[in-house]
């Protein structure tokens, strides 16, 4: 199986061409094997790439635990880059289908070569239900979550896959580990979710570690750090446009005028292979 | 740069052909960027092939670290697989110099295909300065060591590189990661150590769990496991014939007659690629 290891912030993929390549049935299984660190390829997601009826290509993307999260928006720019220098399109702006809707990611050219990923996340969700979240009817904003002893203000956001924002004072010490697993599976989040805890450096610049459901703590998640300026915009915290500091880098967020929001940021190509099925 | 990752009991290397491939004069930091699990390709160590003037060839392995080891025997069953799958060598009796000296693998064959890998490991070296471990002269056998307000019985045997060997009642919940870096710069080791815990299943099967120096714990050690077998003789534990379950798998271990220790195991290929310098 041939295969390009990427990685967006250090978000890591195993992205392979599934138009031309034969994979076995069992995709969830391939996914555990390949992404697995010491007897695979390592990575957090497997990334396979399909026809598409809607769109340019389809994203398909499997954890490395088996599931299938809706999108990830550093999956997508390392997709974006890896069609386009992979000649599997030839245009700058991708129309990428997802289980989250289609995606456009466009690229940004220096000298030929792609320097940045700049995707159109699309529009927030805000109310309740559509995230989703168990309660009455309406928005989530710092509204008051249990967990174990203590309790939280929250912010609820889906990006096409559900977010849980948290305004901390520092991000780098916060027990990130201890408290995300406790809310990713909290009762009131029928499908689980996504974690984030931010600290707010200024109106242009927050800091966001994350726990990210069914891959637990990572260096960046894309659509967290969407989720996360668009909480922060709606508690009155910052600008709409934001750098997102994550472990693995920045991104630049922008919830702009039309509601939708744009993400830009890298995608490196580490190596390419070829892997024993 | 051509590399193939290949794991000897998930104890993972990225083998390049330094005799064919033009590599940056910071090996070390080379290492570090191409191990790193998120950035680079992900692996324990680094081996390179370089050619040899007193065998078939010689092996370096340099840590995820950065630090160099004189020998490793999960890499060199590794080296041995890769060496006669690539044609470098046509026989399957390969003298690979180290820095721990000449190590003699032999494959083993099924249907042409390399199964296991017998590496002779030379002599234990049991006087205590030659470890190196400072104290008075001669073996170092169940002897006390203060760690912290514990004390451990310990046993030195030097394979090439140091190991420390201690055995316990269950090596599967033993605190590998608090006591084993505590006794790896214990001031008894001038040039640190190798720590395992070893649990004896019976005569002819042990369990064992290891810290190893610069890496930390690792789901299996080559020469950690022969020495295992060394220290379990000379306690009058097992026989000379033991198979060593490790966390990657297991290992044949034989103290033969001629004072030679003999590892016999896997060594898999996961797969080929090629790496932007």
């Amino acid at each position: 199986m041939h295969f390009v290891k990427v990685h967006g912030l250090g978000n890591d993929f195993v992205v392979v061409n599934a138009m031309t390549e034969t994979l076995p049935a069992d995709l969830p299984e391939l996914a555990r094997r390949v992404c697995h660190r010491y007897f695979g390829i390592g990575a957090d997601g497997l990334v396979l790439l399909h026809k598409s009826d809607a769109a340019d290509l389809r994203m398909q993307i499997i954890n490395s635990d088996g599931s299938e999260p809706e999108m990830c928006g550093n999956a997508i720019r390392c997709v974006a880059k890896y069609a386009y220098e992979q000649n599997l399109v030839k245009k700058t702006k991708i129309q990428v289908e997802t289980l989250a809707g289609i995606k456009i990611p466009e690229l940004i050219l220096e000298n030929g070569a792609v320097k940045f990923i700049r995707v159109d996340m699309g529009e927030p969700i805000l109310e309740r239900a559509e995230i989703p979240m168990r309660g009455s009817a309406g928005r989530v904003l710092a509204e008051d979550l249990n967990v174990g002893n203590e309790t939280f203000k929250v912010t609820a956001v889906s990006m096409g896959n559900p977010h849980c924002l948290i305004f901390v004072d520092e991000a780098v010490s916060f027990p990130v580990s201890l408290i995300g697993p406790q809310i990713e599976i909290h009762e009131v989040f029928p499908r689980k979710t996504n974690v984030e805890f931010i600290e707010v450096l200024n109106r242009r610049e927050v800091k966001m570690k994350v726990w990210e459901r069914g891959a637990g703590e990572t260096m960046a998640c894309g659509t967290g750090a969407c989720a996360t300026v668009v909480a922060a915009v709606l508690n009155g915290l910052t600008e709409r446009q934001v750098t997102v500091h994550l472990t693995g880098g920045d991104l630049l967020i922008e919830w702009a005028d039309n509601n939708h929001v744009y993400m830009t940021g890298p995608a490196e190509e580490v190596f390419a292979g070829s892997y024993k099925l």
